[in-house]
Formats: structure tokens, sequence, C-alpha cells
């Protein structure tokens, strides 16, 4: 083990909109100014920089507009929406091992009015170049799933055939997370309710997942900035430490296609990341005041709880009909609304109402809370880490 | 710092050729596939992955093909080929915080018959996406900086400006590494001789820069295992420590364009790499019985020379015409050939003639070698090795 520790000192954020009017640089550059002074440290502190491999912002470009003139740490994580807790975890990895001092971790993207993930694609790499992922969606394009959508319903599908599961329960995920993001100023859906009735009148996106079971498809920039523990106890805030990281890919994974596994019903990479979670916080999950668990479609809410060890496989479905993700419930579950009705910033934002929550300065603050789970997408490479409070 | 120390304990790597005529992922793979059974380690076993963010092949495309089922680690590294030493920089980090145990670092490419990079490259992200590289590149490509060369073009014209180096010096630098080349199997150029009258009649690819101070595009996989120092201690091969790790990005970085630079004869990101390399291995220049430094254009070998402090600035030229970088010199540099004459695979062949020096097995073998620098291009963001046998 080592021996330094890391602690989010710092969350910062544009606006969650439809069309920023502005360049994913500036959305990543605003967002990690907005950290920074979150945590009381100057651009020029920073020297480590971590993001996505999809981030189409590069540390070259962060780090002049931020004006950083030394970065001695940099690395992204692959797996599209899997890898946001893993950037924590690699800043986290810096800080235990002296490589760096200041981390910034940043996701910039005009995700709705540039570049649409929910869309069909054909991407297939560069021109002259073949990819794996392009060699991995020639077997399940063909047959028409061409999006995460379609991927993800083989899923639902199963999960409803094997274990008694319906629309509705999904429907309950949205719902519940609806509840909260009618409290949150900064959510696309602020105010704006939703019945059950009306998830259950919303069109078919991909059979068997409705419009209310997809994520928002949003234009922002969200950061997080780590330091040492030692470190941030004499910053602004107060510091939430990491208390474990992990990541995760499973046997036999193509891209988000989960045809080819054992078992299609469940995520067995979040439950290779829950694994190293419990084992190396010495926590478990009957100790977490709340879950951030990576929503691209509801019913991956389910699936996470069940590989995370809230449940067992097929009871997450249970856990959703006895109102447990609400307010008061055995597990409150992304209480800013989540990807589904605050913004899909790729699990950053999920990350960041943990540490609000942490801190004590949530919408839907759960009192006295002090330990928090956040993962990122299920059926992708994905990853995962523990928060604590001392 | 970490208690846990990391161990490079087997190298891998298929033909160096011009045509592979097999996929990159079959590269990839076979290069993994024999660097593990030089480990003496089973694929079961691998449980970390760390590539470049530009290799086409995926995580898990490289695990299912491999058959190792459970990854706990995976991360990328910026920068093209300034990457590959920070490749063995997070693995070292994720066996130094425990997260993986047997960390693959691997790189395929069909760099000749299929993508070339020393070709002008329009290349501006996904079409729907703009990439802060895109418009880094729309400041210089209209003026025909379309290619590396032109890049460094710019960078070496200074040099010689400056320090009244000459082509002839970058000549001898190219000249130096083909002697070794010549004694070198696996070399492009193996057998075929280079004088610095060849050189100076070779034809200008970007002035100053001749057809010979360019490397070799080539199609080829590479693959580095590391595992920890106690673990290397029961297999195959001598292990070879990790003494530092390393990555640096310095101000006003504009891809590889260094015309907004204080300084465009120099290498400043290999500067913060090799005053953080020195700083953490308690080792010095001196200390150093070779190092193999990015050679993708002849000039770049000088500069880093100058940067990690082999040499004053400027003085990198001195090396060379004295006899300093050939068998027997102050330091040794390239001694496979290097990517001018042995092949281009990003710096992953070079850091695996730094392990196959310190084990003693190299063909052009220096007496008693125990302490290597590598490190990846200059003029991108880059990182730095240094290994040391005990």
């Amino acid at each position: 083990m080592a021996s330094a520790q890391a602690a989010i000192v710092g969350i910062g954020a544009t606006e969650f909109s439809k069309d920023s009017g502005r360049s994913e640089l500036r959305l990543a550059v605003e967002a990690s100014l907005s950290a920074l002074t979150d945590a009381g440290l100057e651009p020029s502190e920073v020297n480590g920089l971590v993001t996505f491999v999809l981030d189409n912002n590069a540390e070259i470009a962060v780090a002049r507009n931020l004006g950083a003139d030394r970065i001695q740490f940099f690395a992204r994580t692959s797996g599209g929406g899997g890898g946001g807790p893993g950037c924590i975890g690699l800043a986290t990895m810096a800080i235990e091992t002296g490589r760096a001092d200041v981390v910034v971790c940043y996701r910039g993207m005009n995700e709705r009015s540039q570049q649409r993930f929910g869309q069909p694609s054909g991407y297939a790499g560069a021109a002259s170049s073949i990819s794996t992922q392009a060699v991995d969606n020639s077997w399940t394009m063909p047959y028409g799933q061409t999006t995460p959508a379609a991927n993800m319903a083989q899923s639902a599908r199963r999960y409803m055939f094997q274990y008694g599961a319906t629309s509705e329960d999904f429907g309950r995920v949205a719902v519940t997370q609806r509840a909260y993001a009618m409290n949150n100023p900064n959510a696309f859906f602020y105010g704006k309710p939703l019945t059950l009735e009306q998830h259950q009148a919303s069109r078919v996106i991909a059979d068997p997942l409705r419009l209310f079971d997809c994520c928002q498809e949003t234009d922002a920039g969200v950061a997080i900035v780590l330091t040492s523990t030692e470190r941030a106890r004499d910053l602004r805030q107060i510091p939430v430490r990491v208390a474990a990281a992990a990541m995760g890919i499973g046997p036999q994974h193509h891209n988000m296609a989960p045809v080819y596994r054992d078992d299609i019903a469940a995520a067995p990479e979040t439950r290779i990341v829950g694994e190293q979670l419990w084992a190396r916080s010495g926590l478990r999950p009957t100790d977490m005041d709340l879950a951030m668990l990576y929503d691209h479609f509801s019913c991956a809410v389910l699936m996470q709880l069940e590989a995370l060890g809230f449940c067992q496989l097929g009871e997450g479905k249970d856990l959703v009909r006895g109102g447990e993700l609400g307010p008061g419930g055995l597990i409150p579950t992304n209480t800013n609304g989540g990807q589904l009705s605050e913004a899909y910033v790729h699990g950053f934002n999920g990350m960041a109402e943990a540490v609000r929550q942490l801190r004590g300065t949530a919408v839907n603050q759960i009192a006295g809370a002090r330990h928090a789970v956040a993962t990122g997408g299920s059926h992708v490479p994905t990853s995962g880490i523990v928060l604590t409070v001392d």
C-alpha cells in the first residue's frame, strides 16, 4: 500500500444545457477553473491532468488555457462512460506515488449540440486505420444494434424475463430520480415532475427501453480536483477522501453488446469493480449512505445495485419497488437526479454530487452522510470509487 | 513513496516489417504472448493492460484474445510517441498501489502498410466533433507544417543556427545508430551500412532533415510485462527494476509545432521528465550505462541528451562528434539501431533494448550495464524511465 492518500478538494461545472454555444475546450477549462476556485488553488499549481480517451480536449490545450506550465502526470481512461471514477483513480495513484500534487480530472463535451452518442454511429476509427472497436461493432451493427440503447435493450429484456422485472420497475428508477431532480436548480428537469404513467406512455426508443429510461444528452463541462489528504487539510473545503478506486473488465467483453456473455442480464464488470472497492476500503455496501450509479439507462441502475452487493441478482427491482432508492431508503441513489434527470456528463456530475453529499451541501442532503460509492457505466470497461469523510 | 516496487519481467515483439500481412490486434496479441512466455507467466494471470491513446487495439479485444478474464487496471497515455515510457510508468503505479499484479504494456501497429504517421494528415477527429488537436493544427498546417518532419525541421534549423550544428552532426547520429543496427538481426537495416556521405547525399524530406534523419515507418507489435519486484524474483528473467518514471508537458505546447515556445531549439518537456527521473531515482546522467532516446528524427537525440543533463544546451553536437554515443563512448545511445535503423514502434522497441542490455543479452552488449534511461518523443507530451538491475 502507498503511504500518501488522496482527497477530492474541488468540484466545478458549467451549466447543463442542450446547446452550450461554445467550444468543448472552453467548457473543460471553465469547469476546471471553477473547481480550482472551489478548492482555493491556483491554476499554476496544477501539475496533473486526467480525462477520458474520448475527450476531445488535449492535455496541452487545457494546460495552456488554464495557465499550467509544468504538467508531470497525464493519463486517460478507455471505455467511454465507464471511465469517470477511473479518472479519479488515476489521479489518486499519481498523488499516492508522488508523481503529481494537484490533479484536475476534466470532461468537456457538447454531447447534444455537436456529437450525439445516442445516435447510430458508423465510427470505425480514422479512415486509414482499422480499430478493434469497429471490428467488434461489425458483428452486431448489421443486426440493428447501432446505438447504446439498442445494446442495453437486450440486457433489459433478459433481465425482465429472468427475474420478473417489468417496464414499470425501470420506470420507478426514472421517477425516483426525477423526484430528486425536482429540487435541483442545476438539473435539466428541475421543477418538472414525472409520473409512472408518463413513463409508461413515453415512446419506445429500443424495446423495452422507453424515452424516460434513457439519459439526457448534454453539453457541459465538469471538473474534479484532487490533492493529498495532508494538503487538503489546509484548503477551503471539507476534504473528501478517496477510500478506494477500482477498474474492471470481465470475460468476453465486446463493446457494449452483451450477447456473448454467459449472463446477459448482469453487469460483471461492475461486480469486479465492487469486489475491489470493498476489499480495499474495508467498507461494505451497508456502510454506504448513498450511491451514485451510472445511469445511461434506468435498467443499469438495478444491475449495478446487484453487482455491487446491495442485493442479490434479480433483486434490484425489489429495492426500487420498495422505495429504497429514494429519500430515507436503504440506499438513496443518484440524489441529484442522475443522468436521467440532471445531466449526462459521463458520470462526472454524479461524482460531484457524491462530494456535495459528503460535504453536507447537496440539495437533497442525506443527513450525516459519510460514505458514498460512485460507478462508471456498466456494459463497458468500467470503474468505481468509494468516497469518505473522516 | 509507495512501498511495493515494479520490475520489467518480460519483453516480446513480432518481426519488424513494412507489411505485416496481419491485423494490428494480432500484432499486439502476438507480442504480448511472447512477452508473457519470456517472463514465464500465463495469459490468465494478466490483470492490467496499458497502451497509447492512439493504439487501435481496445483493451477488451486484447484481453479476449489473450484469455485474460479479469482486468483490474487499464489506462492510456496521450502524446503519440511520447507515451511509451509513460505506459511503463502507469503500470508501475498500478503495481506500487496494489491495483494490479501483472500488467502488459502493448503497442501494435501497421504504421507502414496501413496508417502512415509520416504522411500529411488532415486528421480533425470524428466528423461530428472538433478536437483541440485539429484546432492546433489549423494554425500551422496552412503554412505547410503538415508532417512531423516539417514540424521538427523548424527546431532543427534553429538548433543549427543557435549552436553551430550542421547537417553532418545529425548525420553522425544516424551513422552511429546504423553501426549498431548492422549487428542486429531484427533491425530493418541489419547488415546494411550507412556512411556520412550517403547521409549527406540522401534527399531532403523537410529542410534541413534528410531521408536518413527520419525514423523507419514500421509494422510491428512490441509488449512489455511488469510485476512486483518481489514476484519478479521467482520468474524466468533477471528483473529490471523501474527506478523512476516521469511524464512532462511544458509551457505553450501546440501539438508538435515548436513555434510558440521561448526556445524552439530545445526539448523542455524532456527536461521536465529528466528532472523528475534524477530526483526520484537518486541517480544522475553519469550513472547511466546507456540511453535509449526517442529518435523520431536524428536531431531530437541531441536535444534530448541536453534536456536530460548529459551535456549543456547546444553541446549534443559535440558528444556525437566525439563518438560518445557509439560503443565505448560516454553514453552509448540507441544500441539496437534505434528507430532510425531498427524499427519505429513508438519507443517500445527502445525500452525492450534497454531491458536486454540490463539483462546482459543485447547484440551490442555494454559490459556490466546496470542503469539505463529511456525516453518518449520530444516536442510532444512525453515521458521517461530509469531502469536498473540490482
